[in-house]
C-alpha cells in the first residue's frame, strides 16, 4: 500500500532536519564509513516526521535494514513517510490518519523484517512483539524508549517478570532532561504562544505552575523576554530557589490574580482549577507545558463558564458568570506541540535525545544485558555531551593526574 | 460590490484585538459616553485587518462616520473587512487582491464620503484627495500618517510646498519607537524565527546587524533565551553601549563566521552582502527586522550561489560554490510579517500607536493649525502612556511644587 | 581571662545580624517560648563574628548554656566575643590572636562546661574531645559540623570507626549548598573584587574557572552586571549546560587570553598555571572563590614572574619576563573571605545554614542516633526553608491527596 | 610646603589607574611622540586621587606644564599628591584637610604658573581667576569643566555676562553621561552597597526612586543579581518603559512596604518623604545615588525616629516610634563615594570622561571660540569612542557610500 504523500517536499523536510542536527551529522560520518549496523534490523515505532527520519535514515547509513512506523496515528508526515520509504535500506509503513486496523497492520509490517532492535516512543512496538510474537522474543538483543511513558509502562511490566528483553530508558537521561525541558520546553512553548496570540510578553505578568526543568526554562526566557514571572510550587525548596532569582512566589489561586499568561508545567492534574478560574483577569491566557493535558481543569472550566467559543485557530474563550474571558490554548495539551502553528521541538534538542538513541542500539547489540528496563549508561549519556561539543567545535579541558587524585582524595577520605 | 469573507470570523478576530488593547479601551470609555467625534467624517486607508479594525471601530464609536479601505492590496483580511463594513457607522471597502483599478475605485469610494479628517499608512488617501479631489482640500481638519515611508513622502510634498492640510507624523512618536522597536520588532521577529525554522536560539551565536531601537530589542530578547549576541554597528558609540553590555561586537563580514543567525535591523541598504556570503557557516539562518527587503543583498546572493530551492515555507536555501547551505528567511522581507505563520506587530504595540491615532483625529479637529506635516505634540504622546498605565493599574508619582522648582532651578540656572 | 574588645560595638554588629537573619528570628520565636534546650550544654568553636553570635545567643535563647570559643585564631571579633560573653546563658572565651596555647586553652574551658552537644567548625572541638577528654564521650548526644574540611576529616575518623558520637554533616545540605554557593558565594566575590580594584565588569571577559554551583553563580551573576563570560570546564555536559546559556566554553588555557577577569571556583588544584601565565593580557585580574588556595598556582607564578609587588590593598601585581602585569587578589585565597573588604558570606546565607544547625541540635538531643557522621534529614533541610519563607512571608501550594496520588502513581508504577 | 604623603604608595595607586584607563593609555602613546601641548601651561583643581592624576600625567606627557590642586579638601589622597608633584612637568600643591585659608592658598600657587588652559571640577579655579586675578583672563585661551554642579554655575555665571572665556561642559557629552550613569553608577552603587550592609541582592526587593541614566543601570544590575525590581517614577513614558522591562512599577510611597533596599537616583530632592518612613519594612535599607544628599529627607527621619545611633562603619539606623529600623547608608550621601568602602567611579569610567578632557584641552587650543560655555563636539564625543573601541582591540563597520546616499535619501527627502 503506496504512501499518498510528496516525497520530494518530504525529503526538503528531511534535509533542513539533517542540517541542524550536529550530533547525529557526527555520528554518521562514523557510521557510513565503519557500517557498524551491518546487517542488523530495526524496528521502529516512533513519531514519523523530519527529525525522526533523520535517525531512521542514520541507522541505515550505519548499515541497518529499518522498518518503520508511526507511534500515532495522527503524527505521521505522509510526505516525510513516502520520502523516507524512498531511502535505501528504509521502510516506512507510516500513514497518517490510519483506523485502528491500520495503525496495527503497520506495527505488524515492522515486526515482519524480524527486528534484532527495537525503538519505540511509546512502547506499542515491544508490547506488540510480547503479545502477538512471542516468538521473536528470543531473537531480540534489546530495545530503546523514548518517552516518560512508555517507560512507566515498561518498568510495570518489568515488575511482573513480563519483559523478556533489555530496553533502555532513553527518556531519563541528563541529556535529554537538561536541555529538552529547559531550552526544547522553555523556548517553544514561549514562542508558540506568542504566534498563536500575537501578543507580547514584554511587560506581563507570567504565573509559572512548578518549578522542575520545564517550569526553570519557561520561568528563565519569559524573564528575557522582560515578564515579570510569578512562580507556583509545591515544593519549599523550589519555591525558595524562584525567590532567589527574583521571581513573585505564590499559590496558584493568589498568583492568577494578577496574570496575563498562566503557563503550567508540573506533571500534576489539577494544578489550575475551578477557585483560580473564578479570580482571573479578564483575557488571561492559559497553556500547558506539561505532558499531559490534566494540568488546566477544563471540565471545571467549561462547567463554570456561560459560554464557551473558539476566537482563534488554536484559542478557546469561555466567558465566565461575570464577563470575564479566560481564553485556554490548544485545548490544554502541550502548547508546544498542539496550536495549529507548533512544531514541537527544536531540532537540536532531537538531535540530543536521538544521539543517545544512536548509540543505545550499538550498545544492547554489543552488551549482554539482563532482560527488563536499564537506565542509560552515563558514558553515553556523556560522550553524546562530547560529540555535540566537537560538532561545535567547543573544546574544554582534561583533569590532569594530579588532579583527578586531589579530587578523589577528597571525595573519598585521605 | 459585497466584501466575500465571513464577517462571523472576522468578529472573532476583532473580538481578541479589542481584548487585548487596553488603551483604545479606555479611550472608547470616554468616546462612548462623550461621542467626541459626533457628526466627525473620518476617511482611513491602512491595513485592514484586527487590530486596525479595532481603532475604526473605536472612531464610529466615539460618534463618527468612518470610510475605510486597505493600504495595499495584499494585506487586507477579508472576514474583518466584511466585519468592520457590518458595525454600525463604518462603510469598509477593502477587499483582499484587487487590480490596481479595484485598489483605487476603494479609496474613491472612502473619498466620496468627504471626509473631515484623514488617517492614512503610506499616504495613498492623502495624495489621491491632492490629486483628483482638490475641490475637497479647503473642508478637511487634517490628517494622520503612521508610518516611516508616508511621513518622508509628506515631508518632502511640504518642502515642495504641496501639502495643502495639517498632518500629524504618528510614526515618529516615543510612544511607538521606544516599545513598537524594542519590543514589538524585537520579540516577534525571534517568534517567527523560531516557528519558521524550528531551531532553538540557546546556544546559538545570534548576529544583529545595526544597533538602534530594533536592534537593541532583538538583541536583547535573544540574549534573554540563551543566545550568545554579536553586534555589527557602523557608529563608534552604539557599538561601545552594545560592548558594554556584555555583547561581542564585530564588522559584519567577520561576526557572520560564526552566527547561527543573522539578522538586520539597520533601515540601510546592503547590510549583508557577497562578501559575507562568502564566509558564512554551512546551515547558517539569515533575517530581516529592517522596514525594506534592502539589508540582505539577495541579488548577490543569487548570483554567488550555484543552487536555490524552497527547503520549508518561508525559507529559501542556497546553495554556495564550495557546498555550503545559506538559509533566506521571508525572501529578506520582514521576517514578523513575511513568513507564513508571521502575524505583524503584537496587539499592545498597535494599541500605543492607534491610541495616539485617536488622539491625534481629536487634536487636528481642535487645534487651528498650518498646513504642512507636524510632530505629534508631546502632551499626547505623554498622554497615551498615562492612559495605558491607567488601564494597566501602574500609579506613579507626582512631582511636588517643592520638586518641580528644585529640579527647574537646575536647568533654568539660579 | 577578659577579652579586651569594645562590647558595644560587638552588641551593634550582632544586632545587625539579628536583624536580617530572618530564619533563626522566627526559631527564636519558638525558642523563647518553648525553652527546648533548657539545661543543655553546648559547646561550639567557630569563627566568632556577629553571624556564629546570632546563633549562640539564640541557642541560650532557647534555654541552653553555652560556652564558645573560635575555630581559627586569626577570624575571632573581640568586639563581638566580649558582647557575647555578656549574654546570659553565654560564655566566650574566643580570642583574636591568641597563640596555640591560648587556642587550645579556650578549646578546654569549652569543654569543662562538659557539654552535651557540640557544634563545630572544622572539627577542632570533636577531635580535642576525643582525644584529650574521652571520659566525656558517654555523656554527649551529638555534634554537627559546618564545613567540608571538617565533614572531610569527620569521615576518615569515622572509616577508623574512631568517631564516638553521631554528627550531623551539615555543610552538605541543599539549604547550604543551592544558595550559599550560588548566590552567597556568587554575589559577595563579585562585590569583593569590585571594592577591591575599583573596576567595572561591563564589558569586560570574565573567564570562570568551574561551572559547579559557585561558577554557576559567579557566572550568571557577572553576565547580570554585563560581562562577556567564559567558561572553562572539564565535565562536557556542564560544559555544554554553559553553552546552552550563551556563555564562551573554552579550555583554560585558551580563555584566559582575552580575560581581563579570571575567577577560579572549581574546588581543584592547578587551575591556572604557567601555561595561562605566559598568555594573559597585560593588566588581568586573578581571584579564586574556590575554599583553597590551591586553584592558582601561585608558586609558579612568583617562579615565572621576574617582579612582583603589592599594587593595592589586597591586589599583587605579577611582572612577566615580557612586560605584561598580572594581578592576583588575595594572595589566590578565598576572595569573598581574605581582601581587606571582605565580608565573608552575606548574613542571610549564613541564616540558611544556621538554621538546619539550630535544628540539627535539637534532633541530635531527640534522636537516638548512631556514632559517626550522619547526613541531614532532609525534612530537617526541608523544614529550613518553610521556615525561610514563613519569614519572608511567602505563601505557596499544598499538594491535593488526588494530586499525590497522581504524582506517586507515575512514579511507582501503576 | 612639603605633601605629608607616601609617594610611593601614591605612585603604586597612579600605576593601578594607568593600568585601567585604555584611551589614555592610547592618547599617551600619541602625546609622547608628537608633544601636542609642548610649551602649554595647564592649570587644574580637581580631586587629586589616582584617577584624576593619571590625567594631570598625561598633560605633562604630552608636554604641558601642569599645576593641579584639589577642589574639596576632604577628597585629596596625599600619597598620590606626593607622587603626582614628584613627576616631571607636575606641580601638585593639593593637601588633605587643609583650612579653608589654605585651599585658596593652593588654588593661587596653580593660578601663579599663568596657565593657558583650566581644568576644574566645580569651577572654582575659573571662579578665582575671574575675581582675583582678571589680568590674567585674556591669556587664557580656555577651560574644560567636568561636573554638573560647575556647569550650572558657569552657565550663571555666561547668562550674566561675566564668563569671559571659552569654557567646554565637559559634564553633558554622551560618552559620560551613557556610561558613567549607567555602568559606573549602577555597578559601584551596588558594589558599595553590599560590602558595607554584607547583604545579598538575590531575593530581595528593591526598590530604585527615578529611571533615568542611573536609576536604569541600577535597575538592571540589581535585576542580573536576582533581585525584585520597583520603580518609582513620576514620568510616565519612562513608567512604562520599566513596566516593559518587567520591573513593578508603583509610587514610592507604596513601593516602599515590600522594599528591602530603597536606592535614589532622580536627582531631584525629597523623593524618600516622611510617609514613605511611616511604612517601610522593618530593617530597610536606604541609599542614595543622585548627586546630592536631598533625595532622602533626614531631617523627617531624625524628626519621625525615637532613636538613631550608628550601627556598623557606614549605615545610621534609626528607630521609628512602632520599634521598626530605618537603615541608612552614608548619611545619604553618594553611595559609591561616601561609605568607609567607597572607591568612586570605577576607573574605566573616568577613562572616557578624561580622555573627552584631554581631547578639550586641544581644541579650546587651536579653536577660536568665543567666550562663554560651549557643548563638547560631537566629534570629540564619537572621537573618544573610537579610540575606546580601537584600545579594545574591537573594530565595526563603516558605512559605503551607497549607504551613505541612501540614509541621507531618507532622511532629507528625496
Amino acid at each position: 500500500m503506496e504512501i499518498d504523500g510528496d516525497a520530494d517536499e518530504g525529503r526538503r523536510k528531511i534535509d533542513w532536519a539533517r542540517e541542524h542536527t550536529p550530533i547525529l551529522a557526527r555520528i554518521r560520518e562514523r557510521y557510513t564509513e565503519e557500517k557498524p549496523l551491518d546487517g542488523v534490523v530495526i524496528g521502529m515505532a516512533m513519531h514519523v516526521e523530519a527529525k525522526t527520519a533523520v535517525l531512521a535514515e542514520l541507522l541505515a547509513e550505519g548499515g541497518a535494514e529499518v522498518g518503520i512506523t508511526g507511534c500515532n496515528p495522527l503524527s505521521t508526515h505522509d510526505d516525510v513517510s513516502a520520502a523516507l520509504d524512498a531511502v535505501d535500506g528504509v521502510h516506512s509503513y507510516a500513514r497518517h490518519g490510519v483506523d485502528r486496523d491500520g495503525y496495527y497492520e503497520a506495527l505488524d509490517a515492522v515486526i515482519e523484517h524480524e527486528p534484532d532492535v527495537t525503538v519505540d516512543d511509546g512502547g506499542d512496538l515491544i508490547f506488540r512483539i510480547h503479545e502477538e510474537y512471542p516468538e521473536l522474543l528470543d531473537g531480540i538483543a534489546g530495545g530503546c524508549e523514548e518517552t516518560t511513558t512508555g517507560v512507566h509502562r515498561l518498568r510495570a511490566m518489568d515488575d511482573d517478570d513480563a519483559l523478556r528483553y533489555p530496553v533502555f530508558a532513553v527518556n531519563d537521561t541528563p541529556m535529554k532532561r537538561q536541555f529538552d525541558n529547559v531550552h526544547g520546553t522553555g523556548e517553544s512553548s514561549l514562542s508558540s504562544i506568542a504566534m498563536t496570540t500575537n501578543l507580547l510578553f514584554a511587560g506581563k505578568t507570567v504565573v509559572v505552575g512548578g518549578y522542575g526543568h520545564c517550569g526553570r526554562g519557561v520561568a528563565k526566557k519569559a524573564d528575557g523576554l522582560g515578564a515579570d514571572v510569578t512562580v507556583a510550587e509545591v515544593d519549599p525548596r523550589r519555591a525558595l530557589e524562584a525567590h532567589m532569582e527574583g521571581y513573585d512566589v505564590a499559590p496558584m489561586n493568589e498568583a492568577v490574580e494578577d496574570a496575563d499568561f498562566i503557563i503550567t508545567t508540573t506533571g500534576n492534574r489539577d494544578v489550575v482549577t475551578r477557585e483560580a478560574f473564578e479570580s482571573m483577569n479578564d483575557g488571561v491566557v492559559l497553556a500547558n507545558a506539561g505532558h499531559f493535558d490534566v494540568e488546566i481543569n477544563l471540565e471545571q472550566l467549561s462547567e463554570y463558564a456561560v459560554a464557551e467559543r473558539d476566537v482563534r485557530d488554536g484559542i478557546r474563550e469561555y466567558e465566565t458568570p461575570d464577563g470575564r474571558r479566560v481564553n485556554v490554548l490548544a485545548e490544554g495539551r502541550l502548547v508546544n506541540l498542539a496550536t495549529p502553528v507548533s512544531l514541537g521541538h527544536p531540532a537540536e534538542v532531537m538531535d540530543q535525545s536521538f544521539g543517545v538513541q544512536a548509540l543505545c542500539v550499538e550498545r544492547v547489540l554489543d552488551a549482554d544485558l539482563a532482560e527488563g528496563v536499564h537506565e542509560v549508561p552515563d558514558g553515553i549519556d556523556r560522550r553524546v555531551a562530547e560529540i555535540k561539543l566537537d560538532a561545535l567545535g567547543v573544546e574544554i579541558d582534561e583533569l590532569t593526574d594530579e588532579q583527578r587524585d586531589y579530587i578523589s582524595s577528597w571525595q573519598h577520605g585521605t
